[in-house]
């Protein structure tokens, strides 16, 4: 006899995606499962040790405002705190925290314990298991109908099975992975770790498209055997700031990091070398990281740089291990040795783990619906680096939102999709599911149209009603949210209706070199008015920004209508000589109801738009 | 290019046997490499989240006495603490606590990095090197002549080499490991992680005879399904003791263990599904350890008993998981859901883990010398569950010992041999080396001739001179323990030389009835007299225990001049016709020293000894 259990949600993986799934799913009142190789490695930072940075921070505090983990569990476990771009506007503002790793996944770890509805287990899961839906139809890549699966349920080693009605896959990489040192090549996802190649040939069986990424990692040195003294120190913020809308203050002491440097010798010695990296043998053929390139591909790329900084990033209180921020690296062992050895401060490092390369499949995210529902197969959902993305931040996002829209799914509720402006996280689903990957996708605040309001400072006020609404968001956090919320129109009325030297306050906060200490000297009640520092700042943002903030407003709404405009069931897109033949084909396979959704179809480039625009606008003119 | 590293010593694995063979050789001066398979396992307690109990207790303070880290860690990690048998006579108490299990890890991982002489580098090794000795010469097993071999170093994965002069092995369950859970069977040492099997081979083709045993775990609970409310409750003591003789007390907070046991239910449950044991159905036929059976070990062996209780073990302060100390099982899962939820307040408890049996090689350790060398390899040491034991106690014991005399060897010094008289470790040792293994050994009161010598009290006045003479003791340990030794002698001195109603107060101390507060109202200079509890505990421990300890120094002083008893080099033992055939052989090879030497060569009985001794007494009465 074998074991069968039953959910309503499975999570299979639970690093920084499926802990967020599996906790979003649980909260909403689905009974949950999540599954992992490893209850050991549960919330596991695999690369380095920080959470947030320029964009991502972002996504933290969008996670946060949503009710995710994210935010509170670094605010708990963060060990120095650093506001990323102070210098510039309020838009750039990225907050980045260094975490103690491991204090990290534990406490993700208890999180998850803690949880009603949530059963964590570690398994092995080996298969998806799913059958055709009589309701269901979609379409194969190369544009034959094919019809729709459901899922039923997921098989584990042991031959157990844990029956579902929707299940959420966050595999990282660990999915056929091979890791790369030099010439030598290990089965693996992260070093010391195995793999799963059963469940790649599960996801091919179901139609499912797989191609490769690669991701490295740096090596880690041993903080005894580093030459501190000669190195520069980098101390976190005398005032941090917490990523969680909930947390009052970080209180716990900070620790700092140490910069060094790269240098010709190093340089040269890559160069010298590069005939044995895996990048540039051939070993290894699938892309990586643009944006979080290896040293060696740094050397190749900008070849006329003599030095790249390196952030020697401590990985905890308790332990003396060093992260190498800036110089991961696949080269053979004894180049990593060597290099190490010639740059200052690491004259006598010792390395820990060497770096090495991780070869692993994904899934190219044309294959999903803007929930992260897969076309092919309804009630499956697949969130982080299966959908090709890199960073905690974006898998973390992404499993939220998965979660919720399986539990959403589940109880016939309209689901969570987040507009490009109202968050980073609607930007980056928007870009993964329209456009697809072809290196792993890192978020940029460059991707955002609407950045000036999509500020860190303002991600509960964006997203925690959204959260609110579909029950990811705790009764007490939506009283302070309200409680917040009454506290800011409080605050602007009161500018809005005191007057000095003939203008209101609000006129007054508009001047770049005024602030609200300045305010206060103008109006008694202003400096009388108790409200907490945060709302203070949020009101001097909102005000000094406004026309910005209005200017992207206008754009949005001009979007918007250009994107509902219809387009007719009945249309005839083979009518439009003018547009590309696949640009025609794709449009009469989808059938999209309005322009916005036609721009979102994988392979649609601009100009398609725009054509079938004009064409919709002016039909005569165009056929001509 | 390989990379190519030079060490004095190499030690594999970094669990308790290998991080305390590491930090006592590299703190006698050998440059030392700690290679594991993974960074993030150093010190992991794969099993339960204790260290301690009875004889492993005493066990802990030896290698605390002898400069090791087990008992300061635990000291610093624990997070409940009781002496066990504490109502019975002082040679059966037995300290033991629950450990923090992560806690205690990444100490453990902490103070190898910390170390000077020590590098913990991630390599998963693969081959053992080794050349012939034109000094060394050894027999095999079936008594031929085999030359001996000498290591030159180890070859880790990616094919970089370690050389070195010494090498420790202590890789636990992890060659060839296979687990077991009811028909399903997966490679690995411990659950989420892998297995080596290019080791065995390489054991192998050195001519080790390698066997195979098993061992057990039980399911992980999550917390928060248990329903505590009908559970017994079992605190820690109110005044903790320490295992470390530096740590002054115990101050974190304690936390309790909770009691419940099986039932009929559970039995006949277990009964009906026998078959489907891995060690029953055959699928298991290696040996696992007796005194530490699975729960349906215990149903079968122990069939009269109804009940068998359950110590439920929180795995640390920031983890809802338990332990369940008692039904350690390979039973398939569905039988392991049905017993937890048949026993008293785990009705709706979820399994975080499932219990899993694991088969691993071992090498026999007749094949070691009492230094833990191997015979047939010089400069190969082993330690840990590769020599057929079982216990974190156990392992770290050898672990220190495999260390210290790796590192005594490349200094031509003298060997760290602990005598049975001297230290639970001694009797481990010379059983392991003298008699073998027929099942995973662990250690009891019982298996001790001196165990009113060899108490947990006085482990630091028998063994921490030891190690100061080899240089694993620390200059302020070493200072601490003279004056605390002074104290001692200072405290027993007054004692004789103060009287009470005519009697000295140490013959009043013999007394069952009086204790030191008494001799406080006999003499206002013993009352005065300023001394730590610990030595006031010791000399009254000393002083009424004092008859016992004298008869059993007798009869080490007897056993030793019997052992001592000299065999002629030119000895013609093939002459005994009263000895057995093998005893004739095995002598004849061996050509042991004296009586003590002949008597601990494996295969001879007490009768062999018995009859070489009398001829060597009486020669003459014998021939004829």
């Amino acid at each position: 006899m074998n074991s069968h259990y039953e959910y309503d949600v499975v999570v299979i993986g639970a690093g920084h995606a499926g802990t967020e799934a599996a906790l979003a799913a649980a909260r909403m009142g689905a009974r949950t499962a999540l599954l992992t190789m490893n209850c050991d490695t549960v919330g596991q930072m695999s690369c380095n040790p920080a959470i947030g940075g320029v964009a991502k921070g972002q996504i933290v505090r969008e996670i946060d405002a949503l009710g995710g983990e994210m935010g509170r569990v670094i605010d708990e476990t963060g060990i120095q705190f650093r506001m990323l771009n102070s210098g510039k506007g309020p838009a750039m503002h990225s907050p980045r925290a260094q975490a103690d790793k491991k204090a990290y996944q534990f406490a993700v770890k208890h999180r998850v314990e803690l949880q009603e509805n949530l059963t964590l287990r570690q398994e092995m899961v080996e298969e998806i298991l799913a059958e055709p839906d009589p309701q269901g139809e979609t379409h194969s890549e190369d544009g034959s109908p094919a019809p729709r699966m459901r899922i039923t349920g997921v098989r584990v080693r042991g031959d157990a099975i844990y029956r579902c009605r929707a299940i959420v896959v966050t595999t990282g990489t660990f999915l056929q992975a091979i890791m790369h040192t030099g010439e030598a090549k290990a089965a693996g996802g992260r070093a010391g770790e195995g793999t799963t190649g059963t469940l790649s040939d599960s996801f091919r069986k179901l139609g499912f498209t797989l191609e490769r990424f690669k991701t490295g990692t740096p090596a880690r040195l041993n903080g005894r055997t580093i030459d501190h003294s000669v190195l520069k120190e980098q101390p976190g913020d005398e005032n941090p700031v917490p990523f969680s809308f909930l947390t009052e203050r970080i209180t716990q002491p900070q620790i700092s990091c140490w910069l060094t440097e790269t240098n010709a010798d190093v340089h040269e010695l890559i160069r010298e070398n590069l005939h044995r990296a895996p990048m540039y043998s051939g070993q290894i053929d699938s892309t990586g990281p643009r944006y979080c390139p290896s040293i060696e591909d740094k050397i190749v790329r900008f070849a006329e740089r003599d030095s790249h900084q390196i952030f020697l990033e401590p990985e905890g209180r308790n332990t003396l291990e060093y992260y190498c921020n800036g110089i991961s690296t696949s080269l053979p062992r004894d180049v990593q040795d060597r290099m190490i050895h010639s740059i200052r401060g690491l004259e006598n490092a010792e390395i820990m783990r060497y770096g090495y390369a991780v070869e692993y499949d994904f899934a190219p995210p044309t294959q999903l619906f803007p929930t992260l529902e897969t076309k092919r197969v309804g009630g499956l959902y697949f969130a982080g680096q299966i959908n090709g993305t890199t960073g905690y931040e974006e898998a973390a996002g992404q499993g939220l939102l998965a979660g919720a829209n399986a539990a959403l799914s589940l109880q016939e509720a309209e689901p969570l999709i987040l507009d490009r402006s109202q968050a980073y996280l609607g930007v980056l689903i928007d870009d993964l599911v329209t456009k697809g990957v072809d290196e792993p996708y890192r978020m940029f605040t460059s991707r955002a149209e609407y950045r000036m309001l999509l500020r860190h400072d303002n991600a509960d006020r964006r997203l925690t009603p959204l959260g609110h609404r579909v029950g990811l968001v705790t009764a007490d956090r939506w009283e302070r949210h309200e409680r917040y919320e009454g506290e800011i129109q409080r605050a602007l009325s009161l500018l809005q209706s005191r007057r000095h030297e003939g203008n209101t306050l609000e006129e007054w906060l508009r001047r770049p070199e005024i602030g609200w200490d300045d305010l206060c000297g103008f109006s008694a009640d202003v400096a009388a008015l108790e409200v907490p520092d945060r709302v203070r700042q949020q009101v001097t943002v909102e005000v000094k920004y406004a026309g910005y903030i209005r200017r992207q407003q206008v754009e949005i709404e001009r979007q918007e209508k250009v994107q509902s405009v219809p387009i007719p069931t009945t249309f005839d897109f083979h009518a439009i000589p003018q547009l590309r033949v696949e640009a025609r084909e794709k449009f009469s396979r989808v059938r999209p109801a309005n322009l916005g959704q036609a721009g979102r179809i994988s392979g649609i480039t601009p100009a398609d738009l725009a054509v079938l625009m004009l064409y919709l606008k002016e039909p005569r003119r165009m056929a001509t």
